[in-house]
């Protein structure tokens, strides 16, 4: 499965509209700064970047399905597997790995291969395991997911800038929310 | 000289890391929204948008430099169509076109086609023809030309988002900055 979408991760992502990555890494280090200006508690700034990746991600999934094609997954193991080998890719041109899954196939960890968000970025001793500087990744799952009726809580447990050997996301799916009940989930 | 730029930029662009321009937008009108909030005054948010371009800029211009491959120009007419023709496309990956010229040679306008900072964007009518809602650019561009030594202004004139007919970029000359002044400007 996860070649099939490695595939179709690189065929989707040649075909979207691109920018230049290290414009996006400067700009989003800018938007950063400015919060935790805005913010003297590091916790109000990863939740504030949770919160505009929300924003970002309810408006990002349609061109996800429009340019991917992928229709409904089958269970919650495939869901894991398009976002990390077709959404990763098609956003940020990088990929991601599945792991860690929990007995009851709900829990899962992504972690991220190259994360261009923190390119050339170190983070100050304090904000070290405080800030999680891409917690707007977590938020754009978020709401991705929740316009295909799955709601989760994605929650960065590991991340290079502090110092721990990879960045990695916890994806919990808490609640399957349309009444129609998609396959697979019951 | 514009054609020979216009390959170099398509050449450059396919070299580029690159991420996915919907996103890319979306973070930026996060960003935008954020200082809106932050300040009360737009002209406030005109100027932090700029400043920020700016230390966007004098970083990004050791990318240009390494991966264009282009060294000094001959005068500030080459300077604007490199710009034009290869910074905005190994950025931005859009076209732009030098016109309007004045009598000096000092003084050019940009005109940018499809501006990807805009995708989706519609101003409310209190901010239009007063937010200058992509001046991150002028300020990228500023601090990209500093550290060429050549200090330049940079201004809107024109927004599509005010219901201009283009988005278009005043640039002004004002001071060639090192003691040894390149050839082609005296």
């Amino acid at each position: 499965m996860s070649k099939k979408y490695d595939k179709l991760g690189n065929d989707v992502f040649n075909k979207v509209e691109k920018i230049n990555s290290e414009l996006f890494t400067l700009t989003y280090g800018a938007l950063v700064t400015q919060l935790i200006k805005d913010y003297e508690d590091i916790e109000q700034v990863n939740i504030k970047l949770e919160q505009m990746g929300y924003n970002i991600g309810i408006r990002l999934i349609e061109e996800f399905l429009a340019k991917s094609g992928i229709g409904r997954c089958s269970d919650f193991i495939e869901t894991a597997e398009v976002i990390a080998k077709v959404g990763f890719k098609m956003f940020l041109g990088v990929n991601a790995h599945v792991g860690d899954w929990d007995a009851n196939r709900k829990e899962f960890h992504l972690t991220i291969e190259d994360n261009p968000l923190i390119d050339f970025v170190e983070l100050p001793d304090q904000y070290k395991h405080k800030l999680y500087y891409s917690n707007i990744l977590c938020g754009v799952m978020r709401g991705a997911l929740e316009m295909v009726q799955m709601k989760v809580k994605c929650t960065f447990v590991k991340c290079t800038l502090s110092d721990d050997s990879t960045s990695e996301i916890k994806v919990v799916l808490e609640e399957v929310l349309s009444d129609m009940i998609p396959v697979g989930y019951d």
